[in-house]
């Protein structure tokens, strides 16, 4: 208390907000490895790993269909400007990553826009950039969506890409979890 | 060999030449954990860091003036491409990291030119990329150069950028290591 007063003056941390979305949310555990509603801190310098193994990403889906390792996000810093930004590189030989309208294939990447739909397999993400200073941290926040994304963002209409070596669809289908 | 003519073909590997050089290599043991001239094989989906701690740095190097982590290299594909390339990012707060005519500040990226300068402190490093096929590795190649790489190279009318914050400068400088 007594070091309030001059103490630095505290940083904003830039914020990932993740609107997430699968077809099977509620009787399937996809989700049970995230924390939702929370601000969860990571290191500036690091890459942060989602998919299946918990021993490499810090973001799990309990999901067999998902890639050991899906895809990859990193936090950087536009050229002169004080603005951070991320990058996603899919990390994943069996599903494409879509980005808005930009598919990308295994170790393809691209910036994200400061809001962007995310889609691999069923899974659907709505991401949202909140601005902050500090170039030591940011925060992942997740937030559980009760309906589809795409549904919503009358999204519907966006070419479907499939891919012929692969289970995964860009929409929710009704496939059997054991097929 | 018995199976050798019915395996698959061998893959090439893209590599990452580094030719590297440091003013105070002969009597300092700056690249001491280096492996000269001996191809270093690395996932393809992981970040290769260059720095001071070698418990976080695939290649470390030996000197107090290097950052803890100074820069991370990470492999990509090129968009619509069986291309290949590397991306470098300056992870250090108190150096620039200068590619070419291009000055990184931290968190700046940027993708590499098939043959570039790679400078920080009183580092060079000539990168130059061989093409290969392999989606799995990358392999790196270090090669000692003998004399500096900007005086051969006539790069010695490039803008010195210096940082006021810090001891490092773009060029050999004769500096007392204990000053």
């Amino acid at each position: 208390m007594s070091d309030f007063e001059t103490e630095d003056t505290e940083e904003t941390v830039t914020c990932l907000r993740i609107i997430i979305y699968h077809p099977k949310q509620e009787e399937s555990p996809v989700f049970h490895a995230l924390k939702f509603c929370h601000n969860q801190q990571l290191r500036a310098d690091d890459v942060v790993k989602f998919g299946r193994d918990s021993n490499i990403c810090r973001f799990p889906f309990i999901d067999a269909r998902v890639s050991r390792v899906q895809f990859g996000l990193q936090f950087f810093r536009h050229f002169n400007s004080s603005e951070f930004g991320f990058e996603i590189k899919n990390l994943s030989k069996k599903a494409k990553l879509i980005v808005d309208n930009i598919e990308l294939g295994y170790l393809n990447k691209v910036s994200l826009p400061d809001k962007c739909m995310v889609c691999f397999g069923e899974y659907q993400m709505l991401l949202q950039k909140q601005e902050g200073q500090s170039e030591d941290y940011f925060n992942i926040c997740f937030e559980l969506a009760r309906k589809s994304l795409l549904q919503e963002k009358n999204l519907f209409l966006k070419k479907p890409v499939c891919e012929s070596s692969s289970s995964y669809t860009q929409f929710p289908t009704e496939m059997d979890e054991n097929e």
